[in-house]
């Protein structure tokens, strides 16, 4: 099973370490690093990543994962991204996004009038990209699964592996990743951080 | 404010991107990626990320953050590692590890009779090195902070940025990183997933 991480400047890691952390172990299956270029490509808050092939090379992926980016607007003008999703979508078995990710799959045409999901302060901005805008944590329709922001990814992939491989392989892996989470807050929602908070995060506000 | 955050071949990558993105976005932090030398570095599942800098240049973090491995035997004889641990952890404001990083903390000497965490499985090891092994997702004991398996260094990287940056600057980090946990099942400890799968995850099985 080859399962293609995809890979931009400026994209989110944790959205993309999450799935791969998930999804990448098993002995069958094979992860790829695909970039545009084989240039280091270098996320949003500076860790340095190098792919390992590229677009125009891995031309029929069993799976695709695709992040998100801080910088969403400047992504979706990736046309070498986009076109590839849109050429490599048809034959794969699941499409899967995280956080604003899901604003490439629609820009690739791939989430028209179809249900999706993306990080809470984008939900407008994937509605006018044609996708019909859900608010749940992940979101499956046919062949394309799509998880909210950033850390959503880890319970996105879960599900994924529950569907790839079954529930007690999804378990397997959940207990050895000691996925039994405790945020010493509970402001992970704009619904429960209120609305002073998820204004700062909607300017870009952030702290230190 | 330099934030270290440590590489080693076959490292876990979800240990240190957790942490990594909870702390690396504000201004005020320059993220530093280290390593033994600037090879690229291969993560435990595939993953190849470029170090920006190694333990010879970088002498005086503020904060260090250790990631665990599946291959923490081989880990614990990184001693170019364990060395350097001990040498700048005097000067470091926090140094934390995720997961079996806390058995390489303690094998540098930080962890002597000091209460600490680690991933469920190794738990008797982090006690043979010399710790006070606490089953706590997250234990803070003076200037080091230790979070338990994999995923937990989300939880200890939120707790750590609410120690540096006050609490409200770490739940906009959560809302910012939409961490408002679903997993999609309750087996994330070896009390909720039973002794099967723990069995199983001790023993290396992997699914698929």
């Amino acid at each position: 099973m080859d399962i293609a991480f995809v890979l931009y400047d400026e994209f989110t890691a944790l959205d993309l370490i999450g799935p791969y952390e998930v999804l990448a172990g098993p002995d069958s299956v094979t992860p790829h690093f695909v970039a545009a270029s084989r240039d280091t490509v270098v996320c949003d808050s500076g860790l340095p990543i190098r792919p390992t092939t590229t677009f125009a090379e891995l031309t029929g992926p069993d799976v695709v994962v695709v992040p998100g980016s801080s910088q969403w607007r400047a992504a979706l003008e990736r046309t070498e991204l986009t076109t590839w999703l849109a050429a490599v979508h048809p034959t794969t078995t699941w499409t899967a996004s995280v956080c604003t990710g899901s604003t490439l799959l629609a820009k690739a045409g791939i989430l028209a009038d179809r249900p999706a999901t993306t990080h809470w302060a984008v939900r407008d901005v994937l509605a006018e990209l044609g996708a019909q805008v859900r608010t749940d944590r992940v979101v499956v329709d046919g062949d394309v699964i799509t998880g909210a922001g950033v850390s959503a990814g880890i319970d996105m992939a879960l599900l994924l592996a529950a569907r790839m491989w079954g529930e007690d392989s999804a378990k397997l892996i959940q207990l050895a990743l000691e996925y039994d989470p405790q945020p010493p807050f509970d402001s992970g929602s704009p619904d429960k951080a209120g609305p002073e908070l998820a204004a700062a995060v909607r300017e870009g506000v952030l702290p230190a």
